[in-house]
């Protein structure tokens, strides 16, 4: 575990910082750390960007999202300190004397030994040359305290580009100067499973193939692609959410135990999980679009571009050989949610003498991210008045009503203190993105290849294409919703 | 499973049809079920005593306490048409021409084939001579109908008077026609004991001694001994709840899955706990009385009697070795609840590279039979904004939730209609009782010897004397309560 607050002054670099994910989340996150006291002593913040900006324009623009999006913890006498640490420096990307400005100035206010954390908060498209511009101005050297980099996903658009880019990186910044983002590792829940798992005795000892039938994880959104539909249409479901976020609550759910929570002993368990993953048969991915998602501006007239995918994978290891993991994502679904779903085996049945219609229900237990953040238990309860019936009953847990409405911080939150502290826990390793590609990698290149399967479409407002039921069905197993309802 | 209505006639027979049991419980529970549809078609209610009543003045009586006890189901038309069953004999249980009179009764009114069950209501020493009468006039015999008997607890004093009692009964009645009751076994959620256990796959398969490091069962009453104080202070906690109900929930906590729910399977399985419980250590067990117990009106000036006790016991076989089991009941206590808790054990902490001062706890299964009947299960949850705090947090089943209110019928109600069906599961066979007394007589025997162990006193509206605590805390656990709280 790292020390809380780091010693030396920090300075945070945000590239991109008249973007909207300053805007709405990096700001507010720091601001609400700053409050929290998480934050360092002594900090800057230096927003870089290529618009017509002052520092006090900067300032003004943020002090709205922070407004919006950190109300809980505004008030205008704390903003106004907050804000006294904001700068900006108006750059290019490409141009490397507009690095050595900004290396002056950031060496002009930290005035000796300070860290640096530089947040690439731009296009992908910009990271090589970021990134290069940081070596070439020696801004990635560490001999004045440390030089930590935090990118933002996506992470290459393919294996094949995210080794590249991963070499890109790897030639100015060390791995352990690397923070690969991705925002579901920062939120309570997805961390909660670490705990739930492995700071609970009953559960874990269940844990298994022994004792789990399947493993469902859904990853739904209520809202279509909007005004994304520009980048999504060159992106899809696969790359938008499978390669990162689907596969690390895979990894999350079906690691082993690290000998400890150090960063590299958790990492190096996640990419076991990944590497264990078998090869998947095409026939166990399905890909859809929702009805009108060619209708909208940006996508191509005849786009085969997923905005669903559901698939069945294995994870060929002691512990999980046998049991299907079930995955799915897309937009204009009938409910936000994000929920992972272990099926527990079924009792053996016939020592309860059954009229033959009864049917017995297995144990399910919901681990839910969001948006109602907490867990669900079904388990059978006996039928008052009725001797020999059960019925499924639910018990439950809601982050909400144990912690409290604002106790559940921003993801963001979490990340940026971590980076700054120098914890890469919840970030993700060069092998463990390479990994996560290779396993999405095929399905790419089939889809995307000559003989392509078929694409199916779906209604707004359901749960996707009935293909992705089938998948299920084929094994008698159904998708099971605890946390969004139906 | 029985069919669930016996297609003969039924003859209900209550022996101490003008007492208490039979206007609080037997009555009702009668009454709910005729309108519940789940007697016979044709059913008759008989009940004998030795007061001056004519059948009519005894359906007046009956009025009053169905009005109160089944209130939910009473109207006057319902009550009608059931009240014209019950008819009255007055006879003296000692006097075998009142018993003559009585078959001839039954006789009249049953016209033919009938089964009949015969509730003894009475005080215990009138067992013997009414199960002889029984048999002196031939109303033991199945040549038209099935003819059992339902004896209330207590059944014997000692192990000694136990198998005398078992004899006389035996010497007129068959084993499978003889249901001795213990109305904890018909509360649904001693039953769902049975179904929480092996109709779900998760908790039974961390159900030993590999996962559970100690299995607590508290019966506590707020009330005193009250007007029940002469037969009280005859009898004590060990008579009074231990040899019965503690007991009971112990082999329905600590038995293997019978090969089918099977009165005999189900009773054998019960049986096997309590001859697997080792013989009691006598510095594991604490006698005790509430301070002014002995100022009560009934109870002997040096009264020796205990209202509580607290004892620790082992179940010696391959799922339970090694594993506590602590029992304790006592009157007069903090609250009224009965609870059966299951302390697993901790995780491995050293995963969690925690403070020093910071403590894990072990994850909680409690089973509330009552007052509020469910399920709540504790378990460690990761603390919002804290990377490495854990809190302890409670997941609940609570019937009433998911059942409602007057969805849970009263005890006797389940036990009477599965006596008429003739399904003995939920009653205590004759090598149960003997071996339950077998366990307690030992006890006794010390209490009530020449060397007795001293007695404790406690205070009213505490949980027992402080003895009862250690008795635990020797072992670094603590007594849990969960469904009543603090």
């Amino acid at each position: 575990m790292a020390d809380k607050n780091t010693q030396n002054m920090a300075s945070i670099v945000i590239f991109g910082a008249t973007g909207d994910l300053t805007h709405r989340k990096l700001i507010p996150a720091l601001f609400s750390q700053y409050c929290k006291g998480n934050l360092p002593e002594q900090f800057s913040i230096t927003g870089f960007a290529f618009d017509d900006e002052t520092s006090d324009s900067l300032r003004e623009r943020l002090q709205d999202g922070v407004a919006t999006f950190a109300k809980d913890k505004y008030t205008d006498d704390s903003w106004k300190t907050f804000a006294e640490r904001i700068h900006y420096i108006k750059g290019n990307l490409t141009e490397v004397t507009d690095f050595e400005a900004l290396d002056k100035h950031l060496s002009d206010i930290e005035d000796g030994a300070s860290d640096r954390l530089y947040y690439l908060a731009i296009s992908p498209r910009f990271i090589e040359s970021t990134v290069n511009n940081l070596g070439n101005t020696g801004m990635n050297i560490e001999d004045n305290g440390a030089r930590k980099i935090i990118i933002e996903k996506p992470f290459g658009h393919d294996l094949e580009s995210a080794i590249a880019l991963n070499d890109v990186v790897h030639s100015v910044f060390q791995e352990d100067q690397i923070f690969r983002i991705d925002h579901y590792l920062g939120k309570e829940t997805a961390q909660n499973l670490l705990f739930f798992r492995f700071a609970n005795t009953v559960f874990e000892s269940v844990w298994d193939r022994a004792h789990i039938d399947n493993v469902q994880i859904s990853v739904t959104e209520s809202v279509d692609v909007g005004h994304r539909a520009g980048y999504y249409d060159t992106a899809g479901v696969l790359r938008d959410m499978f390669q990162n976020h689907l596969l690390q609550l895979l990894t999350l759910t079906a690691m082993e135990p690290p000998a400890s929570f150090n960063a590299n002993e958790l990492r190096n368990e996640k990419v076991k999980v990944l590497r264990a993953v078998r090869p998947l048969e095409m026939k166990n991915v399905v890909r859809a679009q929702y009805r009108d998602y060619r209708d909208t501006k940006g996508v191509a007239d005849k786009s085969m571009t997923p905005t669903f995918a559901a698939l069945k994978l294995h994870v060929d290891n002691w512990r999980w050989q046998g049991v299907p993991f079930y995955l799915r994502s897309g937009k204009a679904l009938k409910n936000k949610g994000t929920e992972i779903t272990i099926q527990f085996k079924k009792p053996p049945r016939m020592m309860f003498d059954l009229p033959s219609e009864f049917e017995t229900h297995p144990n399910m237990l919901s681990m839910c991210i969001q948006p109602d953040e907490g867990v669900h238990f079904s388990f059978e309860a006996k039928k008052p008045s009725d001797p020999y019936r059960s019925q499924s009953v639910d018990m439950e847990f809601h982050y909400m009503d144990a912690f409290g409405e604002g106790a559940i911080p921003e993801a963001y939150e979490r990340l940026l203190v971590d980076a700054l502290n120098g914890d890469a826990s919840l970030f993700i390793r060069s092998d463990e993105i390479e990994t996560a590609w290779r396993i999405i990698d095929p399905i790419l290149q089939y889809w995307e290849g000559d003989i392509p399967p078929p694409m199916f479409f779906y209604e707004r407002n359901t749960w996707g294409p009935l293909q992705a039921d089938k998948l299920l069905k084929d094994d008698e197993f159904d998708w099971n919703i605890a946390c969004m309802h139906d």
